[in-house]
């Protein structure tokens, strides 16, 4: 089975860049994937600002985020957000962790989600709340041990959106892409439902309209349009990122394993 | 008669954009025109972001929103509400489907439409409201089905504008410019009248005014002066439409019809 | 007395392209000055958006707003907002008329423009509204007529802004620049008002403190730094105006009037 | 001791230009710091808008506010703001003074900053308000005079800021970067706050979260990544200071003491 890493890596490098090129992630937040090859290791960048990440950037983790290597830079503190959740949910193969300026509203005061027009019944019906103090207390409100990725994860359950009360969201998907879109709008749903709050009182998609509209995704061609306009947007801001000139984190780890079987038939 | 269609396409794409320019449409959406030479057909592009569109990329469509040819390429699924209301609306020539962020609050609630200042007058007083729920229950919120653009072109009836509930909005006009001009106009009236309602009680433009400020469009300078603004903006942003370097897929159609003569005409 | 007109043209042109830059006007609203020669003129482009107008785009007109010559291209419909500013209040060396978003929420509902923030004062206390449908009943709701003009320009008085119900704002200053600051500040003042009255009781500055503050602008460097922070602004977005490479239409209502001398003069 | 001088002057040009790219300073507002070597000594730009210094703009002050030598350039008036926080706090190393819009609601109504997420626990819990007009009585609302610089600095206390009523906030640190961030992120938590109260009740951070929160500045990659990633913005903009191509002004201060030898090793 030859791997797609590299292919992989550019698309996770792409998808970081799109979802703060659209105004969702700031200097904050990640997205990470499940390794292409292995289910049971995940795909993060380094300590970095999504609109800045390149493909070179990745570190490999096992699903209890631990580097496969020492990657010999600085790591987010909180990539067992995305450990416990790869760790959880099998079916979940790209997770985004951010701070959306359009959620804040209804971070900070907890209020619920809900669906007030098509686009935005992928976040689903009211999504639940996490609150981090319930369970451990006054903390510096960063999820960094693994026992608070799972207790997130264990609030996240079946849904594909958790908000985390005084802090932000965070998003899985059943692909990279799917992420992506339910990242985006989502966070467009949320501002119009902000907004709509102040003049009247919002009637949102009704359950059947939510389940039927949130499947639209992978039957019409909307997020391949919604990729094609992202990627543009972000080409015309002169922000694409860049094929890596040198060895990728990834690979590095895998040269230090003495994987090169699988080193050379990636490069080819 | 010698065809104008070149010059109507690279309009209608430049129209899609200056649209999109100016913050009413995102990677969905769609504006089409009528056909300048067959009133029995329209105009709409292909699936793709309006900001995107180039001359090349339209369909021409019977008024059941069946491509003239088989376009080889995806097609937006929604194109019946272009179609119906072309149907149902000999003097309309050109339609906006949009979701723009500005009017969500108030398709989100149900709120009237009012106009709250001269250039809003353009939207109407009072648009009407259309809910696909009434007449089809749970869908997945797409207009998608005859029926369904038969129903909403009823709704406009002889309005220039509907609102669809928890969707977007739908805007006619008597030309292509014309309808950019209410499209966007109708989209800065939104967002003030969202905002104003949130500090006080609107006085709207009266009926007099709303009918004599709606008709300054045809006698001023207005129109072209904000098309030569949007034009520039389009051009700073460095996304004008260029005129195609192959043939559209208009002209593949008419080729396929073995429409010579007229294809012919065009390119001299 | 050498004119110093083709300096004052530039200043003009780079007076409308500021305001349109920092979100004041778009594509519509107007800048213009008393004639530096001649106070019973005054200086306003041809129908145009401000953020595209050039120093050759201006039109001299008397007090009456009518042309000195016939200028050939459209004008501006409601010119006359100018004329009879000019005209009541000899002081006025400059007006700007627009439709700020940041005001809309005032204009729509009524509500008084208070200083929230030192740099606010420059717009008043209070300043005065206006509506036209008071005097005039049922309009177009443009500012066409001389009358109109006049009673408008009355209700302005000796203040140096007046808010126009269902229609946008007119601001007057002592000289180009400072009817620049006015504009820009009070913009910002709106802004911040509108937002504040959503969060709690404003208290607005002190009559006192308004006094003292709006007489900051002649007594600091704010004016000066303000000037080179927006011009650098304008540079950045490519869009400094250019001096004119023929002649001015100013020049050519002078040169239709025989007025040699003072032509030769200016271009030496 | 060798100077760092030419460094921090960099740094102190590129932090008010990051500052004014993050949308909290425009034409007004100013960062200082205090002078690397001479702890009674501070540095300031020339009147001049933050977004457009370079690092020769900088003057060098006592604590009282006077420059070293007479600059020749006009100088800010509220520099005292500056003076007398360094005088009353020696761990003060950089002080902003800054008119955010997102803090401009809380500004004009008096109400309290709440940390609403983590970041924003770096401005603390319910800063304090400063009233000019409780000490001063009616003022022109800017803070010139060295009495009203120390009523200020003692409503700052041994908090690192404080809002100013009808007027702004000012942010202290405990070195540059930190001032920096704590006046970006309080910004941001100010907006999010905002928006909040505007659809319910907000339930801020616990004092106990509060205070392990603003901790995690010096703990964790966050102030790095940030800075990485606001200066790619910058660059990005265009705006990155250039280092000087002529002497500084802090320079020729020093040169005028006949300080020789010290100029000479830091050109170096």
């Amino acid at each position: 089975m030859p791997s797609n890493l590299p292919a992989a890596l550019f698309e996770l490098a792409l998808a970081n860049r799109i979802i703060a090129n659209e105004g969702v992630l700031d200097a904050f937040g990640h997205v990470s994937m499940r390794h292409p090859d292995q289910p049971g290791r995940y795909l993060l960048s380094r300590s970095r600002s999504p609109e800045l990440i390149g493909p070179e950037d990745f570190i490999e983790y096992d699903l209890d985020s631990r580097p496969l290597a020492e990657p010999g830079v600085p790591q987010y503190t909180e990539r067992v957000i995305h450990g416990e959740i790869y760790k959880a949910r099998p079916n979940v193969m790209a997770v985004c962790h951010h701070h959306s300026p359009a959620f804040m509203p209804l971070i900070a005061t907890g209020t619920d989600y809900v669906p007030v027009f098509h686009l935005g019944s992928i976040g689903g019906m009211k999504p639940p709340f996490w609150d981090q103090h319930d369970e451990f207390g006054d903390t510096n409100m960063l999820v960094v041990k693994p026992e608070e990725g799972a207790s997130l994860a264990r609030a996240l359950g079946q849904h594909w959106m958790v908000l985390m009360r005084r802090h932000g969201v965070t998003v899985a998907g059943s692909n990279l892409r799917e992420c992506v879109y339910r990242t985006v709008n989502s966070h467009r749903n949320a501002d119009f439902q902000v907004r709509a709050m102040l003049v009247g009182t919002i009637t949102p998609l009704s359950p059947g309209e939510t389940k039927l509209s949130s499947q639209n995704t992978g039957r019409t061609t909307g997020l391949s349009r919604a990729w094609e306009y992202w990627t543009a947007r972000l080409a015309k801001a002169g922000n694409l990122p860049v094929a890596p000139k040198k060895k990728t984190a990834a690979e590095r780890v895998a040269k230090s394993r003495g994987d090169g079987a699988r080193s050379k038939k990636r490069r080819a």
